[in-house]
């Protein structure tokens, strides 16, 4: 397959690209770095890179800031920017994205463990991430000519404990090798409107 | 208790007036209607409309549009006004309310069946109903005084079949006697951090 990866550079974009660069033609995107650039949270830089890119079987998203902070102190513009970033961000990715893929193709986009496990100062993550698992679960039902979408909700990548860790007492964490081969079931199998889910 | 119900004038708000207008001091908000008028999109607007109501025990807001529509023809700026609307509306209600709720006092947000149940051109609806879910999850561990929150899921009022019945074809309609009841539950109840649903 050709898949584009969006947010390769990063530690679950690398995780990911790991799993499929063996057997697969992997584009590679990212704001600063890789085949082409984007940032997601312009939709005229979205089309671009699109255009630029072609037809695609997959398309994966491992991109998308959230705000962490108190709730009490958090601002509506704080809130806001993590709505704006990780979830509009991801939506753009796809609305624009139905006419690139080709028939049958998919789409695969990152949650995150938050969804349903609340985290000190996490409230912003949890909502974007349970807006985005909520995307998946209806988009699935209207996507034209056999289109897949899944989110991938991991924990905390061992990979990136030494920068998160303090965030999630006591969770445990899982390679990216591991996280990698589920991105890879979402993008090969056959399964749509779901939320893989990377920890218990 | 001394009530804040926002959006009272609506569907939803009239069951839940009735609900709990017997036993409790109610103050009825709305846009353009009821004892203190409020846009919930508007931060400037929420803080006055809590400038004008004073202290109270409970928040129950029951306001909030979302984008109805084919997922390929929607524009990213439709599928943000839901976000604006039906969840920072509701948050924006809390995160200004915190200081006006008394000790142990309550919010109660609004959902609604779609966050589980994907309906045609209810995609929007489905993101935005899962993020209002998601907020009360991890608000609820943040926030100060013995605060507690919850939201209210509820399938189609048999009181809203006429506007909204061909959405939801083959879906149980609820009397909003009933669903008036559940919001009362969650305002005098004990339990934080729920969403409490209304359908099977
Ligand atoms: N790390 C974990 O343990 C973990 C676990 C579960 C879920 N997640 C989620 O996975 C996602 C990625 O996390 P990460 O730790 O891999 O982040 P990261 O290491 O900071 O990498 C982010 C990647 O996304 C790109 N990117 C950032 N903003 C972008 C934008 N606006 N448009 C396009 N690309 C953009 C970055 O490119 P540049 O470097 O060029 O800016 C980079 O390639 C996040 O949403 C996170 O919540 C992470
Ligand atoms: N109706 C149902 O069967 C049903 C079932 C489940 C969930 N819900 C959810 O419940 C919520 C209310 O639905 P509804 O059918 O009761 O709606 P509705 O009949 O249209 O009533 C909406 C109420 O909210 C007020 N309102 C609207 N926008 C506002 C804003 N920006 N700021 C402050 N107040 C505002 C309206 O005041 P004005 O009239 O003065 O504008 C009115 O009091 C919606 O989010 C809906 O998704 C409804």
């Amino acid at each position: 397959m050709r898949i584009l990866l969006i947010g390769a550079s990063g530690t679950v974009g690398q995780a990911v690209a790991g799993a499929l660069a063996p057997h697969h033609e992997l584009i590679r995107a990212s704001r600063h770095s890789g085949d082409v650039q984007v940032d997601l949270t312009d939709m005229a830089s979205v089309e671009r890179m699109y255009r630029e890119v072609g037809q695609v079987d997959a398309v994966v998203t491992a991109a998308g800031h959230v705000h962490f902070g108190d709730l009490v102190s958090t601002t509506p513009e704080q809130f806001l920017s993590g709505l704006m970033d990780k979830l509009m961000g991801q939506v753009n990715a796809v609305m624009a994205g139905i006419p690139h893929v080709r028939d049958g193709g998919s789409f695969t986009l990152t949650s995150g463990i938050t969804a349903m496990e609340p985290i000190r100062q996490g409230t912003n993550a949890t909502t974007v991430n349970a807006a985005i698992e909520g995307f998946v679960r209806s988009a699935a039902t209207e996507l034209p000519r056999g289109l897949r979408i899944n989110a991938v909700s991991a924990t905390l990548l061992t990979e990136a404990l030494d920068a998160f860790g303090p965030y999630f007492p006591g969770f445990e964490a899982v390679p990216g090798e591991r996280v990698g081969q589920v991105y890879r079931r979402s993008v090969e199998g056959v399964c749509t409107g779901r939320t893989y889910t990377i920890w218990q």
